[in-house]
């Protein structure tokens, strides 16, 4: 259990509130030491520049299906931005209709992890993004193919000559892993009504939301869940006191071992970042569990050693809805015409 | 050759204007006996009142990848809006990894044209979103299906009831295919090069365009490639001259004899509305001709008998790409929720 000392400031507000007022100024107080809100803005990126040119093409690149092998997928295929930034699938389907070895994790506030993929294996979303277009069972491409294919489109050379002024020969995978992390900067979510909730507004959260957040913090899963994206920040065991059924915890991926070799990080995940998790299921890296709260009963077992009642499964998981937040509004870009150049679509 | 006489007015302004304006004024006019703009603002639909609400649930529909079996093909992934309404392969791949038969149209102005589908077998744009959610090799889907899909999601019910107020029971695979309609007569693009000078401007086009342009009515391309969408108005034999090779016309698929079975309609097929062409390729049912020159040649063979020199064939492509029309701009809908009632996605 965690909970904060009531600040003076809180402390005065009780004595003028009614009793409702002065829990919620306590939860509120203890939420601000676990959380923060979205913010507004897209984030400051390290070591790339922002710019409306840049994340104009970051936005065209996401889209196009031809920075894939077969033409078919997109960035936007396993993270779709009117789907809560993924493709409601267990695991996404790629190229010769294969399957992936893991769900596909949103896009929206990805931005605000310590690093990307379920293992932590890129360091950012400039690094992310080069993995699916040559991962074969995704975009099957190469970093090659997808230069030609950017250089046989004027449309396309003029635009990264915009978003990278200055550069002798812009059109390079780095550049194009640049502007694609450029976009995907601006796919956060704020004000949702827990945020308006910790940035002040009592009236934001039902009282069985306030009973969730309260149990979310109390009985630990804020020790890994949280920050601004309410994980996505540390890497822990994926059944730290009793592993799931294999079913959900797949002998053969062990997580973050891949990553660095170290036994210690065997079936060592990220912690998921939950917010707008009411709009991705299916959930864990398997994909294998499709209702939010057996997500929490698992959760619970496996990482609290915790059998959390029913009602406090139904009470956090209403509290995880309020973390939904406000969809970025995004125009389907216009992608630049293929010319006789522009390597053709190639299935096999 | 089809010429018409100047008018009055026409013939007034020539007295007036430079030489180059009379040859202007009757090239305008020519086209103007074949031609019309594309409007600025979607037409009226028989049978279907477009207003914004169903207008929105069809962009929620058309994006929706949940309308298919397998949770991944959305209406825009055979008919991208951002890639001129099509997927840019030879044959669209859909379910499973299957090939269909034939090319995908473009979405883009299709509510012009007099039937849809190649073959014409949809008298409308209602009618033909209903084919490739069904189809086996494409989306593999079926009416039950779908409309348990949007009956689980109360925003898609909510959005049935404003699109179609006053029904009892809006959410149904016909209002599902209305609204599909009502948005994809939006998908428009007016005020293409060629229809400023139609509508007065002599210098929306190059001279060769204005060459390649005499040329289309001259050669008679126009007979068949006319009206406001440049075809999509009347069934015409693919090989009306000359049979084009099995690579182009395949011989199993007999067009639409299949729709009519009358000997007759063997290897008949709507003539392709050409708005766009620059941004459609590959082109011809079979999608085995990637270059607009090329498929050019191919007609002039085979419709017209016509051996068209390599400077007509430029300069007829050339006016080509003058039928390339302001894209329609098209924000990204949010789609509702999965709930637990939701079908899960089968890939199977």
């Amino acid at each position: 259990m965690h909970r904060t000392a009531l600040t003076a400031t809180a402390a005065v507000a009780v004595l003028l509130a009614a009793p409702a007022f002065a829990d919620d100024a306590a939860l509120r107080a203890d939420a601000a030491s676990y959380f923060e809100p979205v913010p507004m803005n897209a984030p400051a990126l390290n070591g790339n520049v922002a710019t409306r040119s840049r994340i104009d093409l970051g936005a065209m690149l996401f889209f196009d299906p031809r920075m894939s092998r077969s033409g078919i997928f997109s960035c936007n295929s396993c993270h779709n931005v009117g789907m809560g930034g993924v493709d409601g699938l267990e695991v996404s389907i790629g190229h010769g209709w294969q399957k992936g070895p893991r769900n596909s994790p949103t896009v929206f506030n990805a931005v605000f992890n310590i690093a990307q993929f379920w293992d932590g294996r890129a360091p950012d979303l400039a690094e992310q993004a080069k993995g699916p277009v040559q991962a074969g069972v995704e975009m099957n491409n190469t970093p090659d193919r997808v230069v030609a294919t950017l250089n046989s489109m004027p449309d396309y050379v003029e635009a990264f000559k915009a978003a990278f002024p200055g550069e002798v020969d812009p059109v390079t995978f780095d550049n194009f892993a640049l502007a694609i992390e450029a976009f995907e900067a601006t796919l956060i979510t704020p004000n949702a009504r827990f945020d308006q909730f910790l940035q002040g507004d009592d009236n934001a959260l039902t009282a069985q939301e306030k009973r969730g957040l309260q149990a979310f913090m109390e009985e630990g899963c804020a020790s890994c869940h949280a920050g601004v994206n309410f994980g996505g920040q540390e890497y822990y065991p994926f059944g730290l006191i009793e592993k799931p059924g294999a079913e959900i915890l797949p002998a053969g991926d062990r997580g973050r071992f891949a990553v660095t070799e170290t036994v210690d990080d065997e079936y060592v995940f990220r912690a998921a970042p939950l917010r707008n998790i009411a709009l991705t299921a299916p959930y864990f890296h398997s994909g294998n569990v499709w209702k939010l709260e057996d997500a929490v009963a698992v959760m619970g077992v496996s990482q609290l050693g915790a059998d959390l009642s029913d009602a406090q499964i139904a009470d956090i998981t209403a509290f995880l809805h309020t973390l939904t937040g406000e969809i970025p509004e995004v125009e389907h870009p216009v992608l630049p015409a293929r010319t006789s150049a522009t390597p053709l679509p190639d299935d096999m």
